[in-house]
């Protein structure tokens, strides 16, 4: 049974739940962003079915989050990397992170992010870009976009 | 077919998938977050299947990230509200939120977030809690956290 679609909504968060909630996609992710490239490395660290795997890089690809470009002629072998959209993906994930460290385990969970230069931890937080304060959801409200186009 | 379960994984972001990857779960939250705690409030603003709706609903409960509570006896009806742990999901919408602002619509996305008080727009962005900087995810790796304990 094909499940809902929600890639014609007109929310933000429906569309990106649509590519999300692929299973393993966020999780092809994160092998994505943790630098792996190929399809046996990725395959290998999630042990995940290859033609899940297969399925989840297409659409990947398809949606153009990622790129497929051969790294070896014969047999032809292919890597696949992020695009600027593929990427900006990464917030999602840094917020899943986070959510999960605080809220998905008992005490501390078993990993951290930190950076690779100063080695401190990396907290993600959501904050308004404009002014860097975090977003309280009780002051917040979806309103129609005023500089987007109505439907004919 | 039971999908893959993520939720006994090692990884924060595996864990917050299990729960935002049951389809309509994200939209579900969105709706608690505009305000919306009865069931056929939030049934009709996403005409969402009531059986579906439960299901949903009944795991949230049960994960603790919204309490059912009654506000009429008879019938007996009751309201969703959240917990600080499903408020703590609104980063993870927030960031979807702009992703797919920023990436899944042709020109301007229909609806932007502001803020109730001054009116101005807001725009989710991932930060670093400490240095407040935006995260770059060239600099930043997962490693084990050295304030958990090994398993035995």
């Amino acid at each position: 049974m094909r499940r809902t679609r929600f890639d014609d909504w007109p929310c933000p968060i429906a569309r990106t739940i649509d590519l999300l909630g692929d299973w393993w996609t966020p999780l092809v992710l994160r092998e994505a962003f943790a630098g792996r490239r190929r399809f046996d490395e990725i395959q290998q660290a999630l042990d995940i079915p290859k033609a899940v795997l297969s399925a989840r890089l297409a659409r990947l690809v398809d949606e153009g989050l990622m790129t497929k470009e051969p790294y070896e002629d014969r047999p032809a072998r292919y890597e696949y990397r992020l695009t600027p959209k593929g990427r900006a993906m990464w917030d999602v994930l840094a917020a899943m992170w986070r959510w999960g460290s605080d809220w998905a385990f008992d005490g501390e969970p078993p990993a951290i992010l930190s950076d690779r230069e100063t080695h401190q931890e990396v907290r993600p937080l959501i904050v308004d870009e404009e002014t860097g304060a975090p977003l309280d959801v009780r002051r917040i409200r979806m309103r129609r976009n005023p500089r987007a186009e109505l439907p004919a």
